[in-house]
């Protein structure tokens, strides 16, 4: 018989759990003001369903069953494609846009070493049937809206946009060999990988100029990066992606949040179904993004009739300890006290009390186990229990606690 | 590929998943008045873990999977288990009693033909640590707030206490055979079925006289339905289920709920820990239980050191349907609409307005589209969204929609 829990699983209790719940419930809520209506998906469903665009890495990280009918289901690795299969296959008559917001666990496996959790809490927003920069940018400022709403005092937004380097491979025709050797050196940032690539590969003039460059395409300077990279263009797809750029920062500024904004061309990781902006929220000391989205316009069409969309995905677990260590917060040493207990004995006047106080919304623990005052006392005490109330008869009088 | 979902899977959207998310946060907060505090576990865990005491039936519905190091998870058919493996291992050395609340997704088997959801959403409250009647009827007055909270007009909460069957059964001592036909009997208050057992099995007087008037023992008139079993009871077992009876409905009488509250010493459903009361909420016109719940003395024990607990469920999805019979609401047919519309362009200042109004409160959509007035109009009808505002450079004007 086990009494632990898997590697990977993770109970919650206490402030964490309350402040889990409670964050999860308020990023919903600026969701929601931003016009975004609730979906719920269900947690598991056809593993192709999830599979459909998904990267290999996550296809290889999905939890999948055998239901009893021999289909094969899997635990839902992120949100994005159920709501694109929902969106294609039921609400494909609504009218566009449409505008769905989510909260809840998502699955994938991870080896133990990772030291990561397998289930995780995600919320996020999708918004389908819109293509304009002004839909790009109302989901980038929605992000910066979400993360200061909850918040979360320092973070950067780092935008990037595929079609720039998709553009870039398109010019260099390099064979997948080669192909794979820049792509790697770029995600990885890694100079001495670039010079070797740069050294094994023949390319013309103005193509290894814009390869040398690319390292350089990122910053907080939005509008100098955007002119410094179109220097480099070498064809339609890479000018379009910089005026798609463009654009959106021009709204951000509108939005005001271009503050918390960086750009990075070399953003080029292997993201599955992005087809625009992608983009990735960072706070300093985190390893690892707090939210991530981008446009992809072509998995809705993967379940019916195509549309555009894009999306972002916030993992709440590490935007609570993200916000946990930049305030300095330490784990709290026991269960979050009530606003008082009361000894009520079995008093319907005192209990009535009680129900007055908890319809006004203050939380009040009864004493249940029908011990001395003393020992409630003690209870008390221990738990960081403010008031003790004890019912006289008449009323209820305070206890030094 | 599959564009479908596995049956008994279900996406929820709009006003449903909306009215879900709410109801679930409703019930949360009822329960954090009442001093409860949030507990999350894990989705799925060790199979092993969650079979702890759970019936044959529950067992046989449980979703297992192998993990990737072979051992065999289980998605949580239930959230008690879970809890209970919870306090065992980990929040043991902590002053009792210990009171806990969750809200989340349990799933079980169940065949296609009975229509009905394999991944189905629970809310509760687990009271841990204390044996009272005391801290059975706190946990039975919750019940009651909560469903009056979440605006239930209509429901009773049906209590019953297995220790009066099982001090039955103890004096009786059946075969196995029979004790299987007298418990059929009751469970499915057949009165033939009864007839028939009483025929074939020879029993003292007593004995009959108990047998025949168990089926009698039900309804409003608490008190009165307690003095009527005591006059049958064979032994101390029973004499004690009744006495804990009587002192849970006295606290109830003090919480004032009693008109809510009906008795069933028929109640004895197989339902595998619960060990004194038992529970449920029932709404006129649904078949099956909205929360449930009793005491279980001897689950944590399983786990690690024994606390007696008890503890309710309530199915919020059911909770739901419920209240939307009861005040015939019909779906509505389209998504829930913003509180307004606005076509701000890429001006600061439009967007500046917006986001006011979405920090105090209101939910505000922004056209991203590029679409002419007449079209927004026309998509703002389709989906009953009240409010359409236009930017005329200086101010919103409103347009007639």
């Amino acid at each position: 018989m086990q009494h632990a829990i898997p590697y990977g699983a993770a109970d919650y209790f206490w402030a964490e759990a309350l402040q889990r719940q409670q964050l999860t419930g308020n990023l919903l809520e600026t969701f929601r003001r931003w016009g975004y209506g609730d979906a719920i998906p269900p947690i598991f469903e056809y593993a192709d369903s999830l599979s459909a665009q998904a990267s290999p890495k996550l296809r290889a990280e999905m939890y999948r069953f055998l239901d009893r009918d021999g289909s094969t289901l899997a635990l839902r690795p992120e949100f994005t494609t159920p709501l694109a299969r929902l969106v294609a296959t039921r609400l494909h008559d609504w009218p566009m846009p449409q505008r769905f917001c989510y909260a809840g666990s998502v699955f994938r496996y991870v080896s133990p070493q990772a030291g990561r959790q397998r289930e995780f809490l995600q919320a996020g927003v999708e918004l389908i049937g819109a293509s304009t920069p002004e839909a790009d940018a109302e989901v980038l400022a929605l992000t910066v809206a979400a993360l200061r709403a909850a918040e979360l005092a320092d973070f950067r937004v780092v935008v990037g946009q595929i079609r720039y380097f998709g553009g870039l491979l398109a010019d260099l025709k390099l064979s997948p060999e080669h192909e794979d050797a820049l792509r790697e050196a770029i995600d990885r940032k890694s100079e001495p990988a670039l010079e070797a690539f740069l050294r094994d590969v023949p390319l013309r003039t103005q193509q290894r100029r814009t390869v040398e460059e690319l390292p350089n395409l990122n910053g907080s300077r939005l509008d100098q990066i955007i002119d410094q990279a179109d220097r480099y263009c070498l064809n339609y797809e890479m000018h379009a992606a910089l005026e798609n750029l463009r654009a959106v920062c021009a709204v951000l500024a509108a939005y005001g949040v271009t503050d918390a904004v960086d750009l990075d061309l070399t953003e080029i990781r292997n993201l599955g179904y992005y087809t625009g902006v992608t983009f990735e929220a960072l706070a300093p000391g985190m390893g690892f993004a707090i939210a991530s989205g981008g446009r992809y316009d072509d998995l809705i069409g993967h379940f019916g009739k195509a549309q555009p969309a894009v999306g972002v995905a916030m993992g709440v677990d590490r935007l609570l300890l993200a916000r946990q260590r930049q305030r300095g917060e330490q784990r709290s040493p026991h269960p979050p006290p009530p606003d008082c207990l009361a000894m009520t004995g079995d008093d319907p006047t005192a209990l009535a009390q009680v129900q007055r106080w908890r319809e006004e919304g203050q939380r009040v623990q009864v004493e249940v186990n029908g011990r001395t005052p003393d020992d409630v006392i003690a209870y008390a005490r221990k738990l960081g229990i403010a008031r003790v109330l004890r019912w006289t008869g008449a009323s209820f009088e305070e206890m030094e606690v």
